[in-house]
Order: C-alpha cells, then sequence, then structure tokens
C-alpha cells in the first residue's frame, strides 16, 4: 500500500541483500520511521517492544530473524538458541511459533552453509504467502463492495473495527483488503474507523493507512457506529480475527460484538476476514472455550497523543483513584456474522459453510 | 452525595445568605474547587463555560442567577435583560428556558422590592423540588436492586453509560439515585462505568463521584459492555435520557443503543431513570423524530488528561491528517428497554406504560 504516494510493505529486505527494513509501529501515527534490523538480537527487540505487531507480520518478522541469526552463526546450537530466543518475545501470537517450526524444520536437515541462504528464500516466501493470501481475501472482499456500489449512488459506506490492516500482515491487511482493492479498482469507497478504545487501533493505525494511500474516510468513537447504522450511514462491515471456531464464532477485538449486533438489528451485512490458519477447528463453542485476556488497567486508563507543542506524551484519562478492568477482545457469535471472507471464497458462518470451502477439514 | 467523607451538592446558597456556591465541574476529576456566584454575570459565565452542566444543574443556575439580578437590580428592565442573558447561555438546554419562564412569571407581577426575596426563594424550590424528583427515582430503582440482591449471592453488578450522576442535577443524580440509595442501603453493589467517549463523562464524572462516594466500580473502555454481559457479569443496567418519546423510545448520550442491544442479547434488564419532565409527548418515533446533535471533531480527536508532571492537557489522539464526526446522542427504540424509572415509579417504555403513570396526558 501506498504512503505520500510511494508503495510500502511493513518488512522487506534491504538493498544490501541480508538487512530487514520494517516500520516502526509504536511511532505511528505522529512520526513515520522506519528501522533497520542487523541482528536476530534487533529482531527479538523489535517483536518484544511492538515495533512490528499483528500476527502475520510477527511471524515473518521471527522468520527473518532466523535468518539474521543463521548469517551470523548458522551452527546447531544457534539454530536452537535463535528459535528459543525469538520464540519467547510473545509467546501467544499463533503465527509466531508456526513460522519458526516452518524455518527449523526446514534448517536443521541442511548442512550449516547452506543455511542462511536457505533462510533467507524461505522468509521471503513466508511474507510473500501471505501477501498472496491477503490478497485473494480481498479479491474475494472486493465482490461484496461491488454489488454494493452496482445498487446504489454514492459511495459505499464501510465500518471497520481496529486495525486488520496492511501494517499488521505483509501487505493488504486482512478487513481492509476489500477497501483498498474496491478502491483501487475505482470504486467510490468511504470507511468509518472506530477509534477502537484502549489502544486507540482504529484511530492510530487504520487511520493512518487509509489517509496515506487516498481512501476517504471518518474516525468515530466506538459509541457511534449503532446510530450510524440506524440511520442507513453504513452499507456493509468488515472486521479481522484472532481466532475463529470451527462452528463460524469469531473472537476479535473488543467490541465487535456490539457492532455485530447492531449490524443485525438494522440490517447491515457484517463480514469478518481470515486467513484459514487462524481457523481453530479443534473449538465449537467460542464463548465458553475462548480464553479473553485480561490485559493491563493502564491501557483502558491512559492514552497516548500528541500535545500542542508537538511532544508525545501519555496521560491518564481517568479519574484518579478509580480502577478500571481490560478485556482485550470478545466473541461475536456466528448467528451474528453474514459470512466468513477467506482466501479461497466467502463461507456462510457455520460449520457446514466453512467446511464447504475446507473439505479436506472432514473427519469421517 | 460525599466528597471525602462530607455531604454536598453540586449548587448551594453560601452562609452569607445571597451568594451561590458551585463545583467548578470543568476541573474534574483531576481537581476539586468549587466557586462563588456573586452576580448574574457570573452565573451566566458559570452555566456558558460549562463549569455547571446537565439540564436540571443548569436550571437551578439560572434560577439562582436571576436572584443575583433581582438582588443588583430588580426594575422591570433587569429582568427582562437578565432572563435575555441567562436564556442565551446554553439555548437547547431543556430546563434552562424551564427555569427562567418560572422565574419570570411569578416575579413580574411583583414590586421590585419584593423580587429579590421572591427569587431566592424560588430558586431554592427548584432545587429542592429537583432533589425530591430524583429521590424518588432512586427509591423506586432501590427495588428492582434490592429484588436482585435478594436472589444472589455476592455484589449486584450495574452498568452504567455517561454521567447521570449527582454533579447533572441538584443531588442524587438520575441513574445513579437507584445506585446510591442501594449502596446507602448496605446493598453490595458494584457499577461498571462506561469510560462514554468522546467527552468521557463516565470516567471523569461517574467514576469521581462512585469513588468519593465510596461505592465499589471499576472503570471500563465503552468497547467491554457486551462482553461482560455475555459472561454473566452485568446483573441489570441503568442509563439517564436526554429525551424520552411518548411512546418510549429513548435518546441518550452516544453509544447507549448499543449497551441496550447488548443487554437485549443476554437477558439482563436495561432501566432508564428520567424526571417527567424530560418526556416530550409529542413525540412518537424516536430514530425517525429526533434530531441528533453534530458536535465538534475536536471531541473526537482530542483528550484531556493529566501528564506524569501533574498537568493538565489537552492531546490528540486521532492520526494527524485524518477527519473525525461527532455525534452526540443516539436512540434507543423502546423495544430495548425493560423498563423507565420515572418519579412516580416505574413504566413499561409504551404508550400505554407512560400513560399509566401519567393518566392526566391522555387525550380524549
Amino acid at each position: 500500500m501506498k504512503v505520500d504516494g510511494k508503495p510500502w510493505r511493513p518488512i522487506w529486505l534491504e538493498d544490501d541483500g541480508w538487512s530487514v527494513g520494517i516500520i516502526d509501529q509504536t511511532r505511528l501515527p505522529f512520526a513515520f520511521v522506519s528501522a533497520r534490523l542487523s541482528s536476530e538480537a534487533e529482531a527479538v527487540q523489535a517483536i518484544r517492544a511492538m515495533l512490528v505487531r499483528g500476527a502475520p507480520l510477527i511471524g515473518a518478522t521471527a522468520a527473518y530473524g532466523m535468518a539474521l541469526a543463521m548469517r551470523a552463526d548458522a551452527s546447531d546450537a544457534n539454530l536452537a538458541g535463535a528459535y528459543q530466543r525469538l520464540f519467547e518475545t510473545r509467546p501467544t501470537a499463533i503465527n509466531l511459533g508456526w513460522a519458526l517450526d516452518d524455518m527449523r524444520r526446514r534448517l536443521a536437515p541442511l548442512a550449516p552453509g547452506e543455511r542462511e541462504a536457505a533462510a533467507y528464500a524461505r522468509a521471503a516466501e513466508i511474507v510473500e504467502q501471505d501477501v498472496e493470501i491477503n490478497r485473494r481475501i480481498g479479491a474475494h472482499g472486493l465482490e461484496l463492495i461491488r454489488a454494493i456500489a452496482d445498487r446504489k449512488p454514492g459511495p459505499v459506506n464501510i465500518l471497520t473495527h481496529c486495525n486488520a490492516g496492511w501494517l499488521a500482515t505483509c501487505d493488504w491487511g486482512t478487513a481492509t483488503a476489500p477497501i483498498y482493492q474496491a478502491h483501487d479498482a475505482g470504486i467510490a469507497v468511504h470507511v468509518w474507523v472506530d477509534e477502537t478504545r484502549p489502544r486507540n487501533q482504529g484511530s492510530h493505525l487504520t487511520a493512518w493507512e487509509l489517509h496515506n494511500h487516498g481512501v476517504p474516510h471518518t474516525v468515530i468513537v466506538d459509541n457511534a457506529g449503532g446510530h450510524l447504522m440506524q440511520r442507513g450511514q453504513v452499507d456493509i462491515c468488515f472486521t479481522g480475527t484472532d481466532r475463529t471456531t470451527a462452528t463460524g464464532d469469531v473472537c476479535n477485538k473488543i467490541g465487535t460484538y456490539l457492532k455485530a449486533l447492531a449490524a443485525r438489528d438494522n440490517g447491515v451485512p457484517f463480514y469478518v476476514c481470515l486467513p484459514s490458519p487462524t481457523i481453530d477447528w479443534s473449538l465449537r463453542d467460542g464463548v465458553g472455550e475462548i480464553p479473553i485476556e485480561e490485559r493491563s488497567a493502564a491501557e483502558v486508563t491512559e492514552v497516548t497523543g500528541i500535545a500542542p507543542d508537538g511532544a508525545v506524551v501519555r496521560t491518564r484519562v481517568v479519574s484518579p483513584g478509580s480502577p478500571a478492568a481490560n478485556p482485550a477482545f470478545d466473541v461475536t457469535p456466528a448467528r451474528l456474522v453474514t459470512g466468513l471472507v477467506t482466501e479461497r471464497g466467502v463461507a456462510e458462518a457455520s460449520e457446514a459453510g466453512l467446511l464447504g470451502l475446507f473439505p479436506e477439514r472432514k473427519t469421517a
């Protein structure tokens, strides 16, 4: 996607052919700064300090971290050590373990002298695979937007929650992929961007992405979406998901459930975009089975913003003395989800719908 | 209600018998400061600059503003002038016009020499009437809380949105009146306080009130309430309202509708507390007929907080370059409201329910 008119990805191989460039996402949206990773230790630090975030991007960064480790020391001991150090950065990120397992399985059988080149090649493939999955999600979602554009005048109004954008992936994003593809195809779209308290990934990251790519959008507080749907100002919703059950229940950023309820109450289609690896085929009851991470209360009581003097500061926005709670995700039951947009197409949010697209998951 | 263990109201007559004390609500929650109004001009400024806010409290301040005006100059010309100057402070506040009309109607027939004493007496009555209405709302709502406490162990978990608290009225508040009365009656309660973006009246004012009165509470982002209801962590919801139709549709702070949807989806009772003067008997379709105020985008893009050095600062929290929209209220259809808690009792949210409590509103 574009920043200041030039194409960018959130991770890339530098011109030197070995060091790795990333966008420092901790500085967004108040500064656009890239960083250069020239060692495994710097990759570890970039993941741990959240210079990169989003499961697919974390996986890609870890893969390149393994390549940087092999460049410095391709021994068996360092292969095992790098795996462990990278794995411990964000133990709950699903793609992190997947990417590291994949790298180790491919590198371990090779002679040390072959490992560096193989690691860089595989890291590049992991990036391109993610880009291709998201591109396909976007192509399927684009048709949903096009169908609306074909039957109404004016821009298609899309609501999204949190940042399932290109900054969280290797390109396109998941929930944003249909939006970017529609925009690039010349379909007039306008995006309502939920602020997404407490971490403000909507007003900080999704708004930044859309602004830089030139997609018309408006930031709203999380409270506003229901009202806009009631007044006919939302044509379709797209969100991402961290985990989807085999029955189509969707675990995503806190507040997603409220928007799905409002969409249902107002007849607005509500789609969830997901790469199929985020489907947890072992789960059948999202509300009952998915544990919800309780994060630091400081994320609720404090916000990061830019002061009139240009300084980026963190201020307390809750009455001193009052405690806060911070459940980070919620579960949207499948009955509220119009469809699941995957790299293979759009499925009904149900076991039958998912198995229709992924028949290899059928058990005897 | 109490602050630091001592009873306070948001407005009072000072010991000198003529000047008027208020809590400067623009300084809350980061500083607790009172102000003394010694002239009509100071009352005008207090309303305009929102040192006082909340429809009932604005009405009471305006009434005392008329008294201060009569103390300085009880002529017909100043009666008319004070009315006009006070009326223009916040033209959309319903109680402001009501209180000023009431004062003028009573004062105009009197000789100038009688007006000052009559104005102070009537202003005090207006305050006490509001306190009594809210006390009765609280007594009726208390029974709803008591019924839950009687059938489950542990505290009754109550969710509220925005600040329909004592700071917005002359005492008790509306949505908070049942909570304070339950707490004072020894019933264990715990309140989930919605932050209430964009103006943060929940995390700034409701949290401050509850903390100071000693009511257990936890601040949450507006996104979290649906998840808590899904997990059985909310027993009952109480909100206020700015305007209720004759058919029971409720216009209240943006986001109320989303909480009502979640309450319905999870079988949680959702009650709206209102003094009967906020019922607009001329309206039958809240979504169709109530215009929604669009407020400044700066309320969305900027927040007020306290920096680590103790300075109260306003920072931008939206990506620079991105626009924002700020619809300030939404409408919750009557079908989602379990009941309307008024000074006369609890009514079903319907025309029949309201007319049952207010039979004098029946037309032939």
